[in-house]
């Protein structure tokens, strides 16, 4: 028989709940607004409600491994309360593990959205060949997900990958965290339109797209610089400038085989990857003693820094990833007490 | 009976050989002259003799374990060649350690140097309370070495754990790395004395000192800080800066619970922590969350930044560890071979 979990995204915009079965298919997945506005309990009551249509109309098909759930903000992985939520108020310091395992009678594994992104790259998307990686997740923030040995590297406290926080210019924009100059300030949608109306005086039609257009966006930005306007072309120069710094310090630091950049922004990848590995060579010899040659053949050893293949899907198949890992483990345990 | 491990520091000055007990007691300490320019040759001849006299002399006191050494320069962990050691020239591309295999006929780690100092303050100084921590030594250069679950985070090709080369000032000072503004360009011995220079306009002790010494040092630059020069002090106001800004990326990618600090400019921890302190609060949330509270308890969950507690053994007890592990890890196999 099947087996099979069920992952949840819980955007700031989106609920979204899917259930996959463990070789990665996934066989339904429901959307709604998450309506955060509505406030904490309605947004869990339909949570739960999409949980339980999707695991009674799937009963008989398999076994329900468990559920995870991607959430923005940190989780004290040892209660599971969201310690910081900027995009969810009203949810810190509150017992959502607990509250939803409460409701469904079932284990819950709750988890940072930017490290489920992460492993659900790992398992189906850029990363399935290697056991470690890092993603930056470019979105309204900077997410950041560490995969060592396969699985999440969560720190002391469940707080490590932060990697959309770390200072790329010591002096630079006050980033929501505290610091200054933090990637995050360069290289999300929100920076990209903030650096874009900044510099708008020196482009005639970003200054129009930005007057004219009530819903300026990234993307936007982006078009101007697919049609050639310098000024949007320079904004996503500094997007890579921004990432360049921070993966170079993640190559030298940990050395790993690949690092997976995802979120709405990578879409613009073609705009800001020049830039990008320009820096990454400048700033590390570890990336330049194993960086693919000038054919572009990839072998091992070969430091790969790439595109995510999942797009808006990874952190949802990897909230799904997360009870089949805790179930492999169990399974582990009782093979290793057998034994 | 007794088991033991030979430990071997080779620095750029000096070659120190000990010999370790599993639970580390040093016995012996044998420490000559590097002498790098009598050449390659000569100091593996040394190395081998030093080895070869002490496992004699302990021959009949138990069981030597194996050899370890630590190496300044980037090791390639599956060949056990040397990539690259600008300290130790005509070293590169050598079989160092099938070489000394060779010559002893005993099994030989390979280790970058700053990794055997974390490996040693993880088991014998600073660390031996947490399972991860990682450790930048700041010598003529800025090392790192990361412990993640008890062991040396090599990363793919055993190039991991170049903390000195974080981008710190994206515009700074050329590094020898071909990068700029990395942490190594303002928290060595090497940039002390660099910038010593390069301020001592403004200090006439430090003009004095400059010209006057022909041995002028970081040290004499420590001495003129602690008798309240103002420039002196500020260039150990940039010493923590830099650090903190390092430490502070390092905490948020990694939620460890212990950074420690080691090499000989750890010695003027009292002039550049309290800058440190200040820009790894500033920069980290994590840190934030989980820094110490004013009453310095320290508990669980707490991240620490720390100074290194073994001094310059710290590389040679992490040395005479190495094989000590590789020996824990095929005890383990064997048990699980014939469970």
């Amino acid at each position: 028989m099947e087996s099979f979990a069920i992952g949840v995204d819980l955007g700031g915009t989106n609920l979204r709940v899917a259930l996959v079965t463990s070789d990665g298919k996934l066989l339904e997945k429901l959307t709604t607004g998450t309506e955060v506005a509505r406030g904490r309990d309605r947004v869990i009551t339909e949570m739960s409600n999409d949980i339980r249509s999707l695991a009674e109309k799937f009963s008989t098909a398999g076994t329900l491994l468990g559920i995870g759930i991607g959430v923005p903000g940190i989780i004290d992985m040892s209660t599971g309360f969201l310690r910081e939520s900027p995009n969810l108020p009203g949810w810190e310091n509150y017992p959502v593990r607990d509250e939803i395992e409460r409701r469904l009678g079932t284990r819950v594994v709750l988890e940072n959205d930017a490290n489920a992104a992460a492993l659900g790259e790992k398992w189906l998307g850029a990363g399935t060949e290697v056991d470690d990686l890092a993603m930056l997740t470019l979105g309204t923030g900077v997410g950041g997900g560490l995969i060592l040995d396969g699985r999440i590297w969560h720190g002391m406290t469940g707080m490590a990958g932060e990697l959309g926080h770390f200072s790329v210019e010591p002096d630079g924009h006050p980033c929501g965290c505290g610091s200054l100059g933090c990637v995050e300030q360069y290289a999300s949608a929100t920076a990209i339109v903030r650096m874009a109306r900044e510099t708008s005086k020196s482009s005639n039609q970003l200054r129009r797209a930005v007057h004219d257009n009530p819903e300026f966006s990234a993307k936007i930005v982006y078009q101007l610089a697919l049609q050639g306007d310098e000024a949007a072309q320079q904004i996503f120069q500094q997007v890579g400038w921004a990432l360049g710094i921070a993966l170079a310090g993640l190559i030298n630091g940990l050395n790993l085989p690949m690092y997976v950049i995802g979120g709405g922004v990578a879409s613009a990848w073609d705009a800001f990857a020049p830039a990008m590995f320009e820096e990454i060579a400048l700033r590390s010899f570890v990336y330049r003693a194993t960086a693919p040659g000038q054919t572009g053949k990839i072998e091992r050893r070969h430091t790969i820094v790439t595109r995510a293949l999942l797009g808006s899907d990874a952190g949802l198949f990897g909230a799904a990833r997360l009870p089949m890992l805790s179930a492999e483990v169990r399974d582990h345990d009782a093979m290793r007490k057998r034994a």
